[in-house]
């Protein structure tokens, strides 16, 4: 049987953080199951979504075009949530959490990275969930979700089908523990070794708590 | 006395793979100088530029807007040229590597990741230097600088003002390189903190070998 192929949406705000977005969508395209004699099947798919479809600018400069606003958006197996400055108008940006409060009810997988976990907190989407964010913004976020059971120690936290992860790169761990959930773990340890990265496989490692 | 800042400029071509160019550009970003009783100082600004400004897609399909065409963009003290699959296209685009040789040229320092290093290469920009690539591509990235020393086992490799390094996430580790020889190792090891990234900080540490 052929192996599911999932489709991620990644939101896009001002201000978002460009290697929370980026390294997920790499550790997600880099993803395949190999098939003897033929090419490999991607086992998931890439899109980016933001309040209006159009180019946004990342915190660190460069602008990525997202393919499609949340009004109109079609519904992704996976939402992720990038973190970045753009949370701290984004929490009182109520279209901007609506928007994605509602792409995450029509998901299967709700994720986000670093301060992203303080969008969707906000937005009411982790209440009563355990959940992680960065280490050097923790007071902030935490405080935009008191309903949520915030877990300090944590590279990544697992609740349900809700995924919240530490800073910047610890969303590309998660994602590759999102693979290895969903296609087993040899199909994330083949993602990592394409991105000759070397994937920090224990959602308890923190080094930076 | 005011740490220098330096300009990173980021070559973007159809086809790029992002988290060569994001991985190097959030470490970059990342980089600061505390300053007491005041914001820190950055250390890096960050540009993107292809053959033409304007929108281009990534390997992984989301697309980047180019800051500047080569043509007219300002001199960059430090050069970027990512990898992927667009580099097979790529080396055999006069008007790129062109462009990417003559950038390359006003630089003061040139680094690339991952198949980056082939369009270099085939520009001629490596003849005669050390110079590293990803090991899953390395048979044809080696096959287009003949003139070029390739060092197999390396994270990344520094030869002068020309800086390689191997597949995708090695492209952080060795922008945590330039800015360690740049601003210092703490200044590397604030970004890699601020990334929460556990830095790979040997060059010769290479697991994917």
């Amino acid at each position: 049987m052929a192996p599911r192929t999932y489709s991620a949406g990644v939101v896009l705000f001002e201000g978002f953080t460009v290697l929370d977005a980026y390294g997920p969508i790499q550790a997600f395209w880099a993803a395949f199951e190999p098939n003897p004699g033929g090419p490999p099947t991607r086992l998931y798919t890439i899109s980016t979504v933001a309040l209006q479809a159009g180019p946004v600018k990342s915190g660190e400069g460069p602008v990525t075009v997202a393919d499609y606003g949340l009004d109109n958006a079609p519904a992704f197996d996976i939402l992720l949530i990038p973190g970045g400055g753009g949370t701290r108008p984004g929490v009182n940006n109520e279209e901007l959490l609506a928007g994605i409060i509602a792409a995450a009810a029509k998901a299967e997988y709700v994720t986000t990275v670093c301060t992203g976990a303080a969008l969707l907190a906000r937005g009411g989407g982790l209440d009563g969930r355990r959940a992680t964010s960065n280490k050097m913004a923790w007071e902030w976020v935490t405080s935009q979700g008191p309903a949520v059971e915030w877990v300090r120690r944590a590279r990544w936290v697992e609740d349900g089908n809700v995924v919240t992860s530490s800073g910047v790169s610890a969303g590309i761990d998660m994602a590759l523990g999102v693979i290895a959930r969903l296609h087993g773990v040899e199909a994330a340890e083949r993602s990592a070794k394409l991105m000759e990265y070397i994937w920090n496989r224990d959602p308890d490692n923190d080094p930076f708590v």
